[in-house]
């Protein structure tokens, strides 16, 4: 979103001769691949395009319409170059320097892997050429985005620099080959921008790996609970049920539990906060990394609680549901002497409990939109934090009486704890009770005061205040 | 997404000294949470900080590195001001005019509640000190994203100044400190900017009360004919419908009014401009406020519908239904002579009444995507006019039809007046009834013409005109 | 998104007076509606206005507040003039080539229809009047934005032009009236804007077709397969299967060819570079223009993907569906000396299939999210190509594999094939498979090598290379 286009076009192009504006001369030093989609893309919107080469009378099949010179050749006709050449290979410049003195440089390399080099490509590049104006641009798109133009995930061009007019002139090439500029500030930013296309999902392997942990120790543990047990007491073969009803037991377990993981930092921060009476001292690493994967554990828990849902509502197709309910009105019709009773306390017990998990539902959903980068930037932080916090707690709660409705008196019964072992929804149900019980003591009058304090700043020195304090909460 | 970045940081370290182009120093008054949290993280970004406080020497914690000077030599050390002060003690900057002068001064400053006092805190600031370059920034942040750099609804850096140059020097900050800038203009915007951090969904406020109103209208509503009618004739307590077959009475009866209220404003608006023969006079204030929470309405009609979706999905599951269907088959069973007849109206109505709903849900949720602000920017207005307008339109229809294809012939039912109340769902079809039968009225193509070029400008003024225009509309 | 607002509006204000900083003087060419909602939030937003008109003292009603002189005293007024004049009434602008000289001419012109004149309007006017400085912007918005502030689709103003200051000088007035300011760049781009406004949708008009194509020949098919067949043969009227049993036959149909489609382009490119031995040479035009509408295909995709979940929840709803499970259990019980066998395959491979689809149907979701523009800009090309190459090409491998299960063993019985046609979910298949299998081919070690280095940049040059490659693949 670059809106001052001021430096070298102007200069080149005097407003009076506004005729030919586009006839701006851009150098490449590299004809591989990436010079070669970069300069083919630079000549379809309508700059000339010169490549410096080692050898410029056989360097391969270059754009139609491109110069080849040498090096020094091409640096001295362009103001702006691009260095279109692998990292290894940036030495020779160096002695390009009197060349490419006052010139803007465009680092557009990435490295095959992180850490690699101890400084990022754009400030070895500056180290090198001193007198040169490097700018990184460009690296965080495909060359396929290069060549063919903005497409999804490649319409932003991240840019770092130290020199502003530099960056400017860069800008106005990626505004005018379409894309959107985006300035992350100076040099010292570019190693960030050189990880950034290597990156896959860094955020998500740590919320990604408990998912799949927690699926498989409940998948397991139900298995043999559940399935295994039975066909060893009663060597009845149940095992089709591990489809759909196993994996229906699964699936709401891990999302409970993932979101009370999505709420149990900021509780532990508080109370953290509280006991040291004071904001200001940096957190346990754990709770930092723990707190900032907070959204990603929401939003795996919500795809959890997705698939509940559909596993619960597909229920009544199923062939097994379908046979069981007929063999019942069948015994129901042979058996003269039963009439079945109907259970009044069974059909609000049964239908509270759907009512509340699909408010459930709906509310994990608002919690998911809210946090789709779109909406969240169009929210003030008051209100990002009103819906993620209050309304997020008001969803576990939900829940997490979805599940005891659940449960209703088969907590007390001793037949539910076959083998001496728990059903799934009670293991699961201990972690978000303590989440909430903790947030219940957090809101209590005078706990919250104190924490209001210590957020804005107060801090508590007297020992005496602090024995006090510590009993308190 | 700042991109011209020339001032200052390029006055103190020329080109050629780009080896370490981080170490301006900046200034900042008020050593409370948020000066201390803002100097923390300029210090991190590399930057170097002073503060200037009343007792240098004894003003409490601060960032390890930072300086502390009196308020007199702060200033003038630095060229960019931070002023983290309470407005209530502003005051006394005045004396500080003098150094304070050609300086940028960054008011970060919030109030606790709207409206506390005439103009705005930047605007009271830029009357103390004329001579220095006031830009309001910062101040959507919450303290923790200015301690810990961009998070979710804290992105965005909004600023606005009427200096252009001062706006630049504090966006270049902003952008070092990793956020986006967004430019509001001369310090007249900074009202708007100091009420941002204080809003909690102001435009939900009407819908939402509208819709908790609505919900429990009907809710009793339905609570009195439905089940307290039957417990008085009959003294049968059927009180377990209330989780789930009224609930699913009520939403869908809400969802159908709340959509209709949704594009009633719109068709008034028509008629209106129809009637007055012009769109250069400004509505009714009821009227502009009604068509400005229109999206809301419609969101909120969204949610309701999708609840009743998932309501009617988890019906088969119920204990009550399946209880009740069984029940049926045994006494068709028992009942020898009765062999029920399929009724192929019967299937044709239902499935029409399933299919259509299904439709218009599936429309609902395409006009609620749309309506996703990343969604809506990528559109043209031409195509959001488009399906926010005409699929609105044909939604409302689908939704309007399916109401009506659930009554079937119980509207000509006398039965089905108990107590001579009409059921929900009749009571909830007049709105949108009403609003597609003006819409049509709209789109005769003698109404559509003079509607279009009124909307193109022109103006009725003859008087004649006037009374045969309103005739026909 | 302007940040540098440094030109006219400084040099009429100076920094000491910035009391009264918006008292900026601009003029505007024509009193027809666009000028005079204009007109109307420039006067609101606090800019003084002046209007050109040909007839100053009988040109109908304008904004108070606003002064009227003819076209040469008001361009001379002002340093910025708006153009609100029809395209066809340009010429007489030559005429005040003089007065406009040097001054910034703001081109807010649309034209009715694409293409309807060999230049873009802003370079026609550029053409016509050498001397001033023409800036295409605000004619994406539409006139109830102009004149209202911005909204859904109307936040941004695109802007073109080839002086940059004058570019400036647009954006801060475009920042001041709330908008946010996106720079395209040369007033080349002004055609490409001119064209926006009239865009009804134009990369979904082949998907859209095809939905619809697909869909009315699969009703068709279907209908007198299933249901026609079904009358003539048995005279059995089961034409109310039409709303659920068909469409829910159609939708899945149609949803797992669009999805196949979506991802059959790619591979055919890679064959195609695979066959060429080089990524140099253009697709031929159809694959380019397919490719570009892969995200609207998987996006339609999608939407018959939901319908399908939402026609297959409801079935235990429908009157039908309950009316044969009942007579079903009437059957049995009367029919004493059949008891029904549970079968533990039939429970396996329906849950399977149920199991199957929804998992399908959760990737499916995951693919639409990520395509929402705001997500797919947060994520790096390598994650972004990672969900939606591999992840959807799993998404169409579970959706295939669900289908299958659902034919199970029909695809070898003759009864299926009634009138010697197969039923809709085997015609549907053959697509799908032959994309995954083409895909596991291009996955083998060897195939997938030679791709990588051809779209790494390596040309195959040498003829017995050549057949060697096109054997292998």
């Amino acid at each position: 979103m670059s809106n001052e286009v001021k430096p070298e076009s102007l200069s080149l192009c005097p407003l009076g001769t506004a005729a030919a504006p586009e006839q701006e001369l851009l150098c490449i030093f590299g004809t591989g691949d990436l010079g070669r989609s970069l300069g083919q893309r630079l000549l379809q919107t309508g700059y000339r395009v010169v490549y410096g080469s080692r050898r410029p009378h056989s360097c391969g099949p270059l754009p139609e319409r491109a110069q080849v010179m040498s090096h020094a050749a091409a640096a001295q006709s362009a103001n702006l170059v691009f260095i279109c050449i692998h990292r290894e290979n940036y030495d020779f410049l160096e002695t390009l320097a009197p060349e490419l003195k006052g010139k803007v440089l465009v680092d557009v390399s990435n490295n095959v892997e992180k850490n690699l080099y101890p400084e990022a490509n754009a400030e070895y590049l500056q180290r090198l050429i001193p007198g040169a104006h490097v700018v990184k641009a460009f690296n965080t798109l495909s060359a396929w985005a290069l060549q063919n133009g903005p497409s999804d995930a490649n319409r932003q061009v991240y840019l770092c620099g130290n020199n502003a007019e530099a960056k400017q002139a860069v800008s106005v090439v990626a505004t005018k080959l379409g894309f959107t500029v985006l300035d992350r500030g100076s040099v010292s930013a570019a190693k960030e921008l050189e990880d950034f296309p290597l990156q896959l999902f860094p955020e998500w392997r740590l919320p990604l790996r408990l998912a799949v942990g927690l699926t498989a120790f409940f998948f397991f543990y139900l298995l043999i609970r559940d399935i295994i047990s039975v066909y060893i007491k009663e060597k009845k073969d149940i095992s089709f049920r591990i489809m759909v009803s196993l994996a229906n037991k699964v699936f709401p377990i891990v999302s409970l539990i993932m979101l009370s993981l999505c709420y149990l930092p900021g509780v532990i921060a508080a109370f953290l906060q509280l006991y040291r009476g004071t904001k200001y001292k940096r957190f346990p690493d754990w709770l930092d990394r723990w707190m900032l994967c907070r959204k990603q554990l929401g939003l795996l828990a919500l795809g959890f609680a997705f698939l509940h849902v559909l596993y619960t509502l597909i229920i009544p197709i199923r062939y097994y549901v379908r046979f069981r309910l007929s063999a019942i009105t069948v015994s129901e019709v042979r058996d003269k002497n039963r009439t079945p009773e109907f259970d009044t306390t069974m059909a609000w017990r049964t239908d509270s409990y759907y009512s509340v998990g699909i408010l459930g539902f709906g509310l994990y959903l608002l919690l998911g939109i809210t946090s789709l980068p779109s909406v969240s930037n169009a929210l003030s932080w008051r209100e990002f934090s009103f819906i993620q916090s209050k309304l997020g707690h008001v969803t576990l709660f939900f829940c997490t009486f979805h599940t005891y409705l659940y449960g209703w008196d088969k907590f007390l019964r001793a037949s539910s704890y076959k083998w001496y072992t728990p059903p799934g929804y009670m293991l699961c149900l201990v972690l978000p009770s303590v989440v909430l019980v903790l947030k219940l003591l957090l809101l209590l009058p005078c706990v919250d005061r104190s924490l209001t304090r210590i957020r804005q700043g107060w801090e508590r020195t007297n020992p005496d205040d602090d024995s006090r304090k510590s009993l308190l909460t």
